[in-house]
């Protein structure tokens, strides 16, 4: 999926239902949106992009250019959100929006018998690799919502050695099925291609080593829920700084809010890359590491474990062994934390927290799970139907 | 799920909804329950677990005992079924009672466009081994009902080598996302931990060498259904008693009926063992052991056959043939039948009962499998909406 | 499922609903089919293959006679369509009405919140080979129709080496979870025994190198669809003709229409074999074979490519490298190619049509997979409810 500013407000014509395909079926063009008025240059390329005898190649170009310059947010007026392919497209704006919407689908998951919200649609759960966790997230979040569910974890099936057929290839063939695409995928990149080419919206449900988008809005989401605001928070990134897509993504959308103080606790193997520091810095944002985890965990409004991934260490196992021992959370840790604070942890963990953390009312990361839930709700609401 | 006698009929408080999380969804702690007079001890016990703000580790050992006195039927009232894990679990009166579910379970299944009975629930298939006739059925039951699924063969994904999650922690990520968890597991007594972890019900779907409980309750529901009552009866269990499970289990809940007498045929190899045949003596049940088919043929109301499992022979291939090809259920066998008699077999099948047996209508093994799509049916409305 | 003339406009008794099992509930044999004047032998043999109590072995042999003698199309009145099993199945008037029914299923598609038409039917897909498009395209066409779907893609485990349960009890079982089954197998022939047992309708969705009767469907509808005729047809098949189920089996059904011509282009180690051939020379069709593809696809008006097929060519890679790189359709091509015309692939292509073809209005691949949604839900529509 992908839509320009020029189709904003407008029907779409019998020609552009032709390319556009399945997309008037979820209302997408005809909501609300103005034209911003600083965009007339762009406008005048969309436009051009918007004529439906434009060749195949000349379309690829204007999808590029739409992905570039489609808004997420604009004041006094909602936006329409299209593909959710990186946890960068969102400003603060959008994610308050999102998140206003989560809470709206916790009231409606706990009422029974579920909403009809999204009866009618079908979603495509297209995983080239298994990752049980996400796929019944997202496929709870669909069918608590009433829409229904096309599923596979055996997507590269579509693209074996002796069939080689492209993801763009496959995803023209599923669009054709389905009204929303949530793919996971080996290669970083791959939700971005997805998008370009499909004619419906895309989820990025973890791309390779590249990005986890609605992992990192549920962890924004749950600390606002559990502290109750987002700026002046404290935070403590713990574990596997270095490979953690989790805490690299967290650590990018917390410098969107105002004096955050970031703490890194980290064996030293696997610290925090420069590229991060560097980001927070020049947005402001004060950070510091550490070495004394009792000592972090006392000033802190949240404290966000991670595991540390053996499979990182290859051969090493004696440094893995090492580095994974070194900073667990356990109850004397929870004895110095605020009683407001809390623990969080992306799951799976292994002996990173231990399980007598886990009756204290802080321990927050099963909620964390839960919240991933209403996140992927609201995804799923806003990209099919709307506000 | 589990539950305590001080909750029944009461609402839940906000904060024990804190605690028992979607528990509130099913209505169950609503329905009209008594406690029972004589255990005001354990009474007391259960009130002091209810307190919302017990730790962690007081709420398991809260747990424990709950899963022990939970009652199973109430005398004069229906009693809450809170999980199904093993055929021990039910008593004369319970499986009575489940057994008049299933036969509106019948009724509701042969009407056209199905039941809305279970609307807005959702059940997740939880299998660490494949199982896919057990799955479909589960499923199947679930769909005929309106209820919606979420399912996975590879739950050990979960629990893979590289991320090591425990079997609790992976309950209660998946409770967040379903309204009863159907559990298959590798190993004996795994059930029973997913049952104390998880606020919502549990099923077994089958663990390890342990228990399969929705097998035994429908073999003995395809008894009552055929031949008319339980009392009285004279069954022949016939092929691999030494290790099969569902002879074992039905051996088991026959024990609670009266006048039942059973005979055991089996190869030498694979005899049934002592531990089952004190039970029968211990509970009055009278038994035999018979080296002759078409005796006990001629004189049962129920032979039921069982497949003799190679994979229990290892490398003794010979022995394995020997008693395979030992007691065919063929026509002959069948001829020496009196005309109410039925055969069954929990399938799959080989040869141990040979194919011109199948077009006979004393043939009941088909309608033994389909029996257990209503038994399913009936549990799942149990454990969700209740009486 | 199967069913004979003499049951035609007659209600089941209670001893045939015995036998049938769940087939009243499709409503199937209260259809408006009148009997044949013609047929009364065949009547007469179908008319003791109802008696309710015919032995296992004669039911057999009825079943295979009803196989054969199941009429397709009754003129002046509607068939009921019973079971999809091969692409000979269907006569001109068949496919017709089918197309005329998958016309009204691409509006029903098109419009929000889907149809309630299947709603209440289960659907099982029996993958016993994985396939994930075929899979996705068939439960997409159900739920589309506001129906269930049950789906294992692991249906070999039914009969796994240890277990050796037979096809025909694994959908014995299968038929009392589900209203029809849609059947995927390694092995030419499963579909139809399949079709033998089930008393539900069976579609065969590839049955090894045998048929795949839905695919053969969609490409006469596509190309109905596309040329908006069938009769005096120019079609150039091009590519793997001898290994190409799909490109058989379209040569197969394009005889049944009036002055066809179809070329063959292909590398000389894959041309389309002797056996069809004749079949269109016996037919009444035209044919040649050509190596000039520009020429071909200058008179044609489908240019039906298909993929070469590495696998087929063993330890003989070089021989693959040359077959394959022989007959590219690309820019060139299509620039000889008449206006009205276009182009066909069944999926998944490698570089046998260039991408920069896909932009072109002729390019009608990804059209064509979308019409395998139409048909599919077509055939689910007339098995389960009749016209």
């Amino acid at each position: 999926m992908f839509s320009t500013h020029a189709l904003y407000g407008t029907k779409l014509s019998p020609e552009q239902n032709k390319i556009f395909g399945h997309s008037n079926k979820s209302g997408f063009f005809h909501k609300h949106l103005n034209i911003k008025k600083n965009q007339s240059h762009t406008e005048n390329l969309m436009s051009w992009c918007n004529n439906g005898r434009i060749s195949s190649k000349d379309r690829i170009q204007c999808k590029a250019l739409q992905l570039q310059t489609s808004p997420t947010f604009l004041k006094g007026d909602k936006f329409q959100l299209q593909d959710v392919i990186e946890a960068q497209q969102f400003d603060r704006d959008t994610l308050s929006a999102i998140f206003e919407v989560a809470r709206e689908m916790e009231t409606i998951e706990k009422k029974s018998h579920g909403s009809q919200l999204l009866n009618g649609y079908l979603m495509a759960t297209l995983f080239y690799e298994p990752s049980t966790r996400t796929r019944l997230s997202f496929e709870s979040a669909m069918k608590r919502l009433g829409g229904e569910v096309l599923t596979t974890e055996n997507a590269r099936e579509f693209s074996s050695a002796a069939k080689g057929e492209t993801l763009e290839d496959s995803i023209r063939t599923v669009e054709g099925y389905s009204d929303i695409i949530v793919m996971r995928h080996f290669e970083s990149g791959a939700a971005r291609r997805a998008a370009m080419t499909a004619n419906i919206p895309v989820i990025n449900a973890g791309d390779g080593p590249g990005q986890h988008p609605t992992q990192a809005l549920l962890d924004v989401y749950t600390i606002e829920r559990e502290i109750g605001k987002l700026d002046g928070i404290k935070v403590g990134l713990v574990g596997d700084l270095a490979n953690g897509r989790t805490v690299r993504s967290l650590a990018y959308l917390l410098a969107k809010y105002n004096d955050v103080k970031i703490y890194f606790v980290s064996p030293e193997v696997v610290k925090m890359k420069e590229d991060i520091k560097e980001y927070l810095t020049l947005n402001g944002v004060e950070w510091e590491e550490s070495k004394d985890l009792k000592e972090v965990a006392s000033k802190c409004d949240v404290v966000y474990q991670t595991r540390i991934q053996k499979e990182r260490f290859g051969e090493r196992s004696d440094i893995y062994e090492e580095a994974r021992g070194k900073y667990i959370i356990d109850t004397d840790v929870l004895g110095v934390m605020q009683k407001h604070a809390i623990v969080m942890h992306p799951l799976p963990r292994l002996d990173e927290i231990t399980v007598d953390v886990d009756g204290d009312p802080r321990a927050a990361y099963f909620r964390q799970a839960k919240n991933g839930l209403y996140i992927r709700m609201a995804l799923l609401k806003l990209l099919l139907v709307g506000w």
